[in-house]
């Protein structure tokens, strides 16, 4: 499955939730990640994140779609190198 | 359609976007949105965040579907209030 994924976690978090989400997806923008997974390792993207996060104030939201295709993405402004998850 | 919005801006712009992209989407988190908005009115709103932005340093992504159930939503810990574009 392709997803976007986003959070908005206090900036003491930041760092290892970055960490975390560029293991298993593109980085498109500050807090934005997007990519093909899994559903396995899905669940251990969300898993981990859990750990990380303090759930009553941080946010984590997946939009998760069958195919990529289904989505046409547009960018306005300055776009990420989209291979910064190779970094 | 539908869609999903995410910028990313210098905090000095954030207050402008963050009351354009109310205006015509449900706020989700920090600087996310979704909705059903139609092409006309996704021109506009591009228009004026392309005025507001500035795009050498800023960035604004939209994911487009044209149905909202190609498009299934996770959120894991806080969730905004679903009518906070109505406040």
């Amino acid at each position: 499955m392709y997803i976007i994924l986003v959070y908005d976690v206090d900036e003491k978090r930041v760092s290892k939730m970055l960490k975390l989400c560029r293991r298993y997806l593109n980085w498109i923008q500050n807090s934005v990640f997007e990519g093909e997974i899994t559903e396995v390792k899905l669940k251990e993207l969300v898993h981990h994140a859990s750990r990380i996060m303090d759930t009553e104030c941080d946010s984590l939201i997946i939009f998760r779609t069958r195919q990529e295709k289904w989505l046409e993405k547009m960018v306005i402004g300055k776009e990420k190198n989209e291979i910064s998850n190779m970094i």
